[in-house]
């Protein structure tokens, strides 16, 4: 068979990309992250959990155990291996203050992908979604991904402004879904207030939309027991949890819980999405969080050390920047929101700011609108997890260098 | 705050499924799985490698190697780690016979996640895609959920018929898509002649769209070196690659070459689907696959074992079914096509066959339209990879008693 060559098409492969993946942002974050890789700059800008805080050698451990078993290489079950099903329905069930079943969890590759299955399930293109605002930039990509009509509610320092929502509401707006980070907000550090908690679970089941109640630093509460979930509170809430920042991103373990035809509907995309994540790894998450004692004991480990390099970059920030900054108080989590009250734009503050060796992600990158307002262009998010106590104060000592230059070309 | 009531809102949660999701067939293979779980079943249903055959100890040393270093244990590039599409590069590069850079490479989990992002890349509700009729049912799956419109093409003994399609092309179809598993078809077990391979490139070109090349069996070919790639004979071809069937499919390592625009779309939406694959295993895959010695060894007892399983199986069921059946001849990969020419239909005989320890999947489960052709309903597609030799024979011997009883009760 001899096919004649049109000189009409062109030889080069023309990629005719769909309409929705055109929309969506590529992350400024992820962008930025290869610039602040350069060994000379102390990174405040990516979402890491600090590497020397992973516990590594029990990885190892059980890395070595999960391969002795000829079951752990193969493939494995669509929603997860069972025996990390059980102990994720335990632990979510007390968390959740009810019974789970293993059938209750469906376990993804982080809770992104749960994230993203939640949101092919159930979007339509036009469908509306609310957001926060600033926004955790994952689930814009997600939602943008999708087509969906995102509508901005803000976030202060009490988590999400639900009255915003609920006058929203009551103005006629229908959401399918209510994305909240609940705890220790990425970017905003914020954790939503338990009387604004019960209030958006009763909105859920007044308006009938659902909150997906994204947590993956509900554990890494610095003082006490973690906050109670959104999902303790009323049945329309699906519920992301992570093993990213307790035990190690490379795991590639997260999970939902939620309304059993959206599970089902999940696992059938997931399917086709990825198979079915690693047995090896969901082992490894399977046997560490089923250790409760050296559970326990290797998260108060790390929600010390946390607290510590929470404790050192505000103090560092506090001393340095003085009234010049406002900034949002740890209490868990990874990251710490700095709004800059001198006129400062970090936006224009980064590129001289990586010339002395720190990285930090300006607050326009998290905007929920493709316009960010005022309150987005003079804010940053720092993150102190991904460094020990000596190299936050180093960053943030090059970060007021980087700030006074700029003050003195600005005049 | 408090919120009334509405009581015209029911309480429990009615999740709204997209149109989409809606569409997407759960597979029949993976609830079929489920029964041939049971430990008295032989299955030769599922898609699996034999977990005998993986190289379970080199994967427990290597793991031991990566998780040495701390960053293994951090997120990494969504693209994949470097050193992993290193050696891609190469080893791809050297199928192509041309030069590959690492960037021509984008690492997915496992091959069917790279399927679905250039689907979600590419495709918008309607566009037309062509697929092949049998067709592997994780693509019938991806495809349905970006809601395309499905053209199938039949499979024969030397692949897709290029023939057919060059006529519906002509005749006016102007698909963005054609996927073929190119080599040891998934369920056919059929190889694309070489005249096909090189019309069908010529046709990409002629009509501009772009072949996906799917390609997870081409390294098993039992004789000889692999078929050389659609790929390599133009431009317009994304090829998917994994090591699932080569290394072990729980290191969740897949990947994909193709058009730049193309890989810089799916890397994008990976950033949003799951941010990025785990470090530790694509440290595992890197590793394995660089040692060139140790991986070519590996793969001649692999080959040579699948030989033998194919042998084995086919044999038997020579000996059994005589001419009540035709069946194709394995050259490598892992499945057998069996047709029943004595009226017998697979489907009808399945639960007939679990009552007597054996599972198949039916091949109405691959017809690429809802409704089977005849050809698709007295077909059933044999995995010989998943069991050694003795529990071929004695899974064959099954099939036949199952046989034998259910002609009987239809006489």
């Amino acid at each position: 068979m001899t096919i004649p060559r049109s000189p009409a098409v062109p030889r080069s492969p023309a990629v005719l990309l769909s309409a929705r993946v055109r929309e969506v942002r590529g992350s400024a974050i992820r962008d930025l992250l290869a610039l602040t890789a350069r060994n000379d700059v102390i990174s405040l800008a990516g979402g890491l959990p600090g590497t020397d805080l992973l516990p590594r050698d029990r990885i190892g451990a059980a890395l070595a155990t999960a391969v002795a078993d000829p079951a752990a290489v193969q493939y494995g079950e669509t929603s997860g291996l069972r025996r990390l099903r059980d102990v994720l329905a335990t632990t979510e069930g007390e968390r959740l203050g009810r019974r789970l079943a293993p059938t209750d969890v469906v376990v993804t590759s982080g809770s992104q992908q749960a994230l993203d299955l939640v949101a092919r399930a159930m979007l339509d293109p036009g469908d509306p979604v609310v957001v926060e605002d600033p926004c955790y930039v994952g689930a814009l990509q997600v939602f943008q991904a999708v087509g969906a009509a995102l509508h901005p509610v803000p976030v202060d320092a009490d988590g999400m402004d639900v009255d915003t929502l609920a006058a929203r509401l009551a103005a006629g707006l229908r959401p399918k879904l209510v994305h909240t980070v609940s705890s220790f907000h990425n970017p905003r550090g914020a954790t939503l207030a338990a009387e604004r908690r019960a209030a958006l679970a009763a909105l859920a089941d007044r308006y009938g939309f659902l909150v997906v109640e994204d947590d993956p630093y509900g554990l890494l509460a610095f003082d006490g027991p973690p906050p109670v979930p959104v999902a303790a509170l009323g049945d329309r809430v699906v519920r992301l949890g992570s093993a990213s920042k307790v035990l190690a991103p490379a795991l590639r373990v997260g999970w939902l819980t939620g309304p059993t035809p959206l599970l089902a509907a999940v696992e059938r995309l997931k399917q086709c999405t990825d198979l079915c994540g690693s047995t090896l790894t969901q082992a490894v998450a399977a046997e560490l969080l089923a250790d409760r004692p050296w559970f326990d004991a290797h998260l108060d480990r790390l929600r010390g050390a946390l607290r510590e390099r929470a404790a050192a970059l505000t103090g560092a920030v506090r001393e340095t920047f003085a009234d010049a900054v406002t900034y949002s108080t740890p209490t868990g989590g990874m990251f710490c929101w700095v709004e800059f009250t001198d006129g400062t734009r970090p936006a224009d503050l980064l590129p001289v700011a990586l010339e002395h060796g720190v990285g930090f992600v300006p607050g326009a990158a998290f905007a929920a609108n493709s316009k960010p307002g005022a309150a987005h262009d003079r804010a940053a998010r720092l993150c102190f997890a991904s460094n020990p106590v000596p190299a936050l104060r180093t960053a943030v000592g090059r970060l007021s260098a980087a700030w006074r230059r700029s003050a003195v070309s600005a005049t």
